[in-house]
């Protein structure tokens, strides 16, 4: 009854290649179905203004697509001279994200940017970021411990995220664009492998919804994390595996 | 034990005066303790490209903070020459709340734009904009049935927000820039008068929390609605019993 | 024969509240009939570079309108990027003329922003901002004394503005919005209550005219100036008894 | 007494000459001393949205100066993104001053860009605008007439400008950098041949001045507007006699 | 004696992979050693203004470079607001030399958008852009005549692109970022599969240089030319009989 | 054949005149037949910041074009709020050009702006700006050897530029407008006077052409540039021997 003939609480494939990038101090390209976005983690030693000298980091994050990620082309946001509304929002997620699992102070005064370019969109960009942008970060983090620079990882633990929406199949895990865009209630929720919330953004798209419908998606949305946690594990143990 | 000495679930004083602007087909200066924004609904006859020919209508929304709305006077976002991501995230928001509760094929192709200024702020500016916008917006469609441009008023119901949070307080509802600014979570509840929810905003701020805590908040912040939608009510009545 | 069936001398309704804003060092809510201006002053201690070290302040002015102050809904300056012309003309209008009967030298290092921002308009919005603009910068100063920052109020004296104007009335005081658009010339004059000038603008709007009647605006310009000096004083006694 | 020797109420030496613009409908290259500036009307058969189908047409004028007219050189308003304050306050008044003296309904629908571009500055490039606009304005409008676009010239007189100021050396017409620099008080005076006001622009520049020295400098641009006005007409004789 | 101990006449490894954009209507990711560009063709029925019903097509083209393609993060040109010159230098030089081998009039009234985004950057991103681009377009050129929307393949022929360079270690064919870097002469030669030239752009670095350089960095052109023109017409066979 | 009737090998009039600017410390109006640039050479003793502290200087460039210089009038850049990407590619040529000549080292740390603005354009304006932007710069340096800032001219020799193209008439020298817009092949050569490259820039304009024209067309540029270079000294020797 799914577009893709999914079960409702069914993730799409999720692929996590690591080092694709060349530069990035870490990075990842993850895959969730059609979903493919190229995430990089770039250390600089120059934290923002209202951090200096007060001995703490900060984790930022920028989101972008390449114009033909979508189905039909976009125009791109370094010609119209702007970031969009939906852009900014995205990346400030991004960054909140990435920052709730981090321990700044732990972090010393770094700065560490997570990009987030979407090579090709098939929903769920913004989860898909949030979810390869950790892997890059605790990669990114990694070599700054294999360089001592760092004494241990300054994080405190996993975070993920996953799109869950009621749909005309029901609550339905992991929208895929046709399930996005026909949805009646648009729920992002990044989690925390201990089971804990980070975000929640839940929206109704053309009429409120139920507090019931809320809690059926939220316990789909836990399901998915932990697929999702156990892929970005994964993911980081091959990469340094290699690398030993 | 509030720096306010509000018990967790009290509301500050909510206040909404009509009429304040003397041209917007609507309008609710709305007042939630020390925090004060504008709300003017304007009617156009012209809907925006996507729309056009199509039977349809529109509500949007902008949002904006008078430079010495704050403590510490903040640059003036039209001299900066754009919108900060923050305020580009909040008026979309109150656009996308606004619209959950019209009927906009029964509105036809007329555009309402909501313009939320904020004179004062004092924590909880984007929930009392859309409380307020509410208002501004049902006197609009209100004037719009008396001038018989629509046989009747194109809402399916009352929409209203506020703020809960986290603090070292323990869960409390309706934030103020001091329990704001300090808050360990901090989430804004968009909800409709039949109990349903609109969006749901909830962030982490330094790192993730329970769910537990999660649906005490959202118990607190199904009480303040209800002052709310009353406020809205009596707003309503008073501004439509005046012009008759 | 005025549309408003005042006489050609006579000003409109005088009110200027004072302490609408919580945050601000001063503030003037200022109505000349339908026009309607919050005037905000912030002190800072930080002057523009091109004074630092110099011993000298600074006061400067911003002008905004909120979409709604008119008729018809004018686009919002923040959203479309920049500010127009006629903001910026009337805003550094403003700084200048307060300027004028400031001693900077004795301010010392510090910089006052004064925000004017029109809230309702129904014509004269410049010349209100500098009317009320001048409450605000005084009340401002008056606290940098009471809190023994300065030792005296480092004001020469006050200044004031008004409209003046050929119409089909003859030369009138104080236009209104109906007077304004049709307006034969148009003039504004800031003045100071030792008798003297400060800023003159006057322009024919579809051809020149006479000298004549120029001296004509002046005497009239010279009458409400009186009136809004009066005013101006007022508000200040009022809002310095209130304090003690 | 004045930096320059000239008596006060003594013009700089005015030079205009035409053609120098190969392209332009109308060109005028006007010295007022060491002031350049390059004025060229471009005709064209599109007026603004707000005139389209209203048989009027519209005069407009847009203001620059090169980096290295003055004597540091100044940035390249293209290359910082966006026209100063002062630009568009100065543009606004060109085109309203030439249009006080065009009969636009005359016209017809005809767009005439006045573009005013500062080769070289020494004080007074405003005034030195007007008055070089009006010849190239005039031109375009002669070759429209000879080409039989229009049967008369629709304009009602000539209008040029002059800058007079409070110095050291006390009132004083025509200032140069040096005067304009320090001057306590500055009025630009746009005038029409036929003896009428269409501009007046006086600024008090550290302290309000008193009306008899208004009155004096109004004395003086009256005489400084008459050389003007002459060495206008004799611009446009030679270059229409030149012309046949 | 080069920093990557190849030959001066030796190209880096060059491929070509097909398919990687899922939605694009041709693509192309093409690695040249290091370097990697996503080249994407995107077909639209919109014509610019200047072609409306001229019955002529348009190839354009736009480039970009994710943030961390280089060794050091550079800022996102979307963020900063602009692209800067050198960006809309390169997509005008991919535009341009893609049109030079196009027959617009047989295309008909489609415009082509080429997008070509920067993945990793080891020097010669352009050269690599304008190759890729080639295979994109015909692949979606291809693709136009299976769909019968053309009959037959609007190109005039084959366009690659290569740098060439003074170096320490003399004249070298396809310079690689450290060469790049540190170059006396760089030259970018587009050339034609017909030996004909498409754009030649040779510059000195630090002081003029030899015509006999030149001839010698052009014979090193051609014959990496040649390499990438088969390359080319790999990838397109390979993709084409993939489809078949 | 040729539209102005010139032999294919003969340049129009080239007259440099010197001073034209008052304050820039060298000017230069160059006029090569209709096209007119005034070529402006600013000293500055503050580096951009990648050179600070570094005892070397900069030479750059910044380029600009009247509204009025062209056949219709074109959208003046500060007011459109940025510099297309041709003005950014045309300036980035020039700085680049004038680099090649000078010896960074010897200059010490001062930044030299050569602004080239064209009055009049009649095609070949970038080849204008380049032979002029040298006689300013030659001139600037010339004072502050004079001055004893400096103790010899830190210029390796001379650098001029011209345009060559493929057209109707075969290939010809020193393109105008009316040969530019219709040229089968455009071509830009900026050499110096020891009979070296500085830069080439050679774009087919409908298709592909052969190196056997390009060789022709380097021959002409060659010859068109000896007469540049004799032009150039002309006019130092002539400014120089006026100053003493």
């Amino acid at each position: 009854m799914r577009p893709s003939g999914r079960e409702a609480g069914q993730m799409r494939p999720i692929i996590i290649e690591t080092g694709f990038s060349h530069h990035a101090e870490g990075s990842a390209l993850i895959r969730v179905g059609g979903t493919e976005v190229l995430c990089t983690a770039s250390v600089e030693s120059r934290v923002p203004p209202f951090l200096r000298g007060k001995g703490s980091g900060w984790v930022t994050a920028e989101y972008g697509m390449l114009p033909r990620a979508t189905h039909a082309r976009g125009p791109r946001e370094a010609a119209k001279g702007k970031q969009s509304g939906r852009t900014q929002e995205i990346q400030r997620l991004i960054g909140r994200s990435l920052r709730a699992v981090t321990d700044l102070k732990a972090l010393g005064e770094i700065c560490i940017t997570l990009d987030c370019d979407v090579l090709n969109a098939d929903g769920g960009t913004r989860c898909a970021s949030i979810t390869g942008a950790w892997v890059a970060l605790r990669l990114a983090l990694g070599k700054l411990v294999a360089n001592r620079v760092l004494q241990r990882i300054p994080l405190t633990g996993q975070v993920a995220a996953v799109s869950c929406g009621l749909t005309n199949a029901g609550a339905v895990l992991d929208l895929d664009y046709a399930e996005d865009s026909a949805a009646l209630a648009d729920t992002n929720f990044v989690l925390s492998a201990d089971h804990r919330i980070v975000e929640i953004q839940a929206s109704a798209e053309s009429a409120p919804f139920a507090e019931d419908a809320f809690n059926t998606l939220f316990a789909l949305a836990r399901k998915g994390a932990g697929e999702l946690f156990e892929a970005q594990l994964t993911a980081v143990n091959v990469a340094e595996q290699c690398r030993t």
